[in-house]
């Protein structure tokens, strides 16, 4: 058993999404390929600025564009599902479900603008997240709501987010003015990661990194380190998986036994 | 009196983010447009998909890009302070920027994606959003934290959203297993919109959009004229201005005094 364990080598997939290489987020990011390799896994970097991401999703994600009838009605839903089914994907967005379908876990590193991922981001997980690949799977009844929170295409997956602010850590606390950062990054981690089935680590957040000299760079660093030597260990936060029992269908609200006094974002993780 | 309101034209910004002009979206822009230019007022839409919007915040966003050393490092918000102060943005922010400035109130429509605004709504955010212009505004001292949160370059204008979800009411209730539709739209309504000063309108959402017969689309419509209408005269969401002695400064947590037993985004709001 300590043999195996020595020598597994997992699959990680980092997406990144800083526009500066040179910048702490690209320092950070290099460190963590090195870091992730040198312990003998296997890491692909989806370097989102580097590879010019489209971040618009329209029409032109099928590749059958030029062959519809001009006027044509575009729908968001049901054209990514014909082109999910057909094999009518723009190259960019299957390859990277290739990547995801690869990685036993996945990293999303960028800096926190205006409150959530920055865009070129965010158009890779409206391109990325087909229909019937991260939303759409599975059947619905009685008893399911489709293969969504906590089961679907990625379930057994680790996922986690390393997020750079330039506010202070007491501005992101339970009452600072911007709301707690686990609030903020829940429509991220329960959303988006944890809807298709992703099992969600704690994030790893820094603060204020305006003022981040050599020391605190070291710090830093080092404290990422171990949290990528964790991450097949540490416990991931306990969203309440969707058809499990714990909530009405097809309503989806929580049954009054479940955190009878809780409302909100909180009320979802047990 | 009377004849003073009677006569009062407004400008309205409507900012549009959906890639198909058929759509249920496309259909209540449309109908936004042309009631509000019935009542008198003066209307500018920027549709993003249409405009070809840039979504992702980049070094080209300042003019004066090629005359800038390579391998200079750029810097996010640095960049964006240095181009705003000297007239070296791109002429799509710049332009942008004097609609926001033109406007008496503004609409941001959307359908909600993955939890969020489309990437490409979000990169109008970022792009326009410059250091100088919707933050970074105001000085700093032991009294204030810039103007920001209720105080900015927007302040005296009205925003609102109007918002479209795939999913059911039930799912976005308190105890609905997306979370409270406040709460995901909190990051937006108090982060994108109060931060530079808007007053922030309660949001027009509309759910399940999956299912809009004709009988459905002429109530949505009709509740949608009727918010067009009271857009000056709807109390706005009473969040809690930074500078007014709610928070200390500069931690930015609330006063022990202040919802003594509340956390999290709900503690925010009067």
């Amino acid at each position: 058993m300590f043999l195996i364990l020595e020598s597994a080598t997992m699959n990680i997939l980092l997406v990144y999404a800083h526009p500066e290489p040179k910048s702490l987020n690209g320092s950070l990011k290099d460190f963590s390929v090195k870091h992730l390799e040198d312990a003998g896994h296997t890491v692909q970097v989806s370097d989102l600025y580097a590879m010019n991401w489209k971040a618009s999703l329209d029409a032109d994600d099928s590749t059958d564009r030029q062959a519809r009838p001009p006027g044509m009605r575009f729908d968001p839903s049901l054209d990514s599902k014909r082109a999910f089914e057909n094999g009518l994907q723009s190259k960019d967005i299957a390859l990277e479900q290739d990547k995801l379908r690869w990685a036993d876990a996945v990293i999303l590193q960028f800096p926190l603008w205006w409150f959530s991922m920055p865009a070129i981001l965010k158009g890779w997980v409206e391109r990325v997240y087909a229909f019937g690949f991260a939303y759409g799977v599975g059947e619905h009844s009685d008893a399911r709501w489709g293969d969504r929170y906590g089961e679907g295409t990625l379930a057994g997956k680790r996922a986690m987010l390393v997020v750079t602010t330039g506010g202070w850590e007491s501005h992101y606390s339970a009452r600072g003015i911007n709301g707690p950062i686990d609030d903020i990054l829940f429509p991220i981690q329960h959303g988006i990661l944890y809807y298709p089935g992703f099992d969600v680590l704690p994030p790893f957040v820094i603060y204020r990194t305006g003022r981040t000299d050599e020391a605190r760079f070291a710090k830093i660093r080092d404290a990422l380190g171990q949290r990528l030597d964790d991450l097949w260990t540490t416990a991931p936060i306990p969203f309440r998986p969707q058809n499990a029992g714990a909530y009405h269908i097809p309503e989806l609200t929580l049954r009054p036994d479940v955190a009878p006094d809780v409302a909100g974002f909180a009320a979802h993780t047990a």
